[in-house]
């Protein structure tokens, strides 16, 4: 099956569009876990059991695990989600690009050593950077389009000598010739949902990553008029620190299994809406 | 000591401008080293050695060590250079960027875990992704600005509606307001060498590291014609497949040593010219 099939199936199954943010920092966990022996995998192990039901896919953030040397609680992660959760699929939040030799290197990465079924990825570098996961036609190839930070629109929202923005241009390349094996999503941040609205319009029924609700202050409302696809999915709307860190105490994964949830309602009340 | 002061030092005690990037493939390296406990740190410590008095940087690629489940060699790589030429600044070339709490997780992974003096980072996220990185004054952020893959033209060389290409656009961007701590240097691919010249000009004196000689074809004449800051030094010319792969016998150090003296004295022969 690939990603693109998993993923639908996986809307029409759980009939939710949360993405849960796998982004587990030390700092932040409850006490509880962690005088674990793998603390960030016993948090995960415990989020996912929680929130399995309620959610489209899960997405680690790799840069949590590279910077707490925890590679191998991300791979026991994934793994764990593959042996008990295997019609959720997983996404890898890497942004990688480079050379195509390196990229190779990169896709070896997502794809083989931590399992992942989709990886995101930065497209400065232009196609061939991105090839070597592109050709793998099962994964799904997220790309960057409009991200939700407020300093994206330095570069991203940068008018082009055709009077489009750079954004735009991403996103008719990624609709178009990239798109040679029909394997690409692309990130359009909540935090913007007219540029979101634009992406969906150029972008048929391709399916868009949407960060930036809760902590970032994203608008579910705005989100959902502006980019449902023609069936009424599309989406994989994803919240980490809304979901995760809702609770502290022992009680973390049911409050993030209720938050999950609760999420999920809220979307899905503007889907029938 | 910061990263700049660094790089200042080790062109002037070098009289190099050669940077080895040290990209290990298990699937190319000699015979001789494969039997070893760690294959892909026996094979740098011996490049390092034969090449370290005629180097003025090493660049390890991240994915390569990703790819290859090996963030224990670089970790162990980067520290055998800092051990026996802590003179010799490390560029962990990783291309990271994301939402600013995520990048100061991969601030974590490039200066904290893995010891990098400077980080390779894409600029398409704007400056709040890059933030965390250039909070380190005393790091270097060397940010991509016009890359030297066939590709890099699908998005870098397109035309602003200033009339300004893209990548003009991001070098004033890390020469000006991005570059708050005077720590920023650039990419800028020897395969287009009007393009360098042209970043060169908006510059002054940034450091830019350039990738693309050797296997990519960029011709090493032009890129000292464009390319040279008004101190004759302001390059980190990288080489990689060019040096480390040279000879797969056991002579293989001993080859990549003659081979970095002849790039350090090929670029220094249009230096003195």
């Amino acid at each position: 099956m690939t990603f693109m099939e998993k993923l639908e199936a996986a809307w029409k199954k759980s009939g939710s569009l949360v993405c849960v943010g796998l982004d587990p920092d030390l700092a932040k966990m409850p006490d509880c876990v962690k005088g674990a022996k793998y603390p960030i995998f016993e948090f995960n192990k415990a989020i996912i059991d929680a929130t399995a039901d309620a959610v489209c896919c899960y997405k680690p953030q790799a840069a949590y695990y590279a910077g707490q040397d925890a590679d191998d609680q991300l791979a026991m992660t994934i793994a764990y989600i593959k042996e008990n959760y295997p019609e959720i699929p997983v996404i890898l939040d890497a942004k990688r690009a480079d050379i195509g030799a390196t990229t190779a290197m990169y896709a070896k990465e997502a794809f083989e050593r931590f399992q992942g079924d989709a990886v995101t990825v930065n497209p400065y570098m232009g196609m061939d950077a991105l090839k070597p996961f592109l050709d793998h036609a099962d994964k799904g190839v997220i790309i960057l389009c409009r991200t939700s930070n407020p300093g994206a629109k330095e570069i991203q929202d940068i008018k082009l000598e055709n009077g489009e923005e750079m954004f735009m241009h991403v996103a008719r390349l990624a609709s178009t010739t990239w798109n040679y094996n029909k394997n690409i999503a692309l990130v359009a941040g909540a935090t913007f949902p007219e540029q979101l609205g634009a992406i969906r319009k150029v972008t048929g029924d391709m399916p868009l990553l949407v960060p930036g609700i809760g902590a970032q202050g994203g608008d579910i409302a705005a989100v959902m008029k502006n980019g449902l696809d023609s069936n009424g999915n599309g989406l994989m709307i994803n919240s980490s620190r809304g979901i995760i860190y809702v609770s502290k105490g022992e009680d973390f994964a049911e409050a993030a299994g209720k938050a999950a949830k609760e999420l999920r309602d809220t979307i899905n009340a503007y889907r029938k809406a």
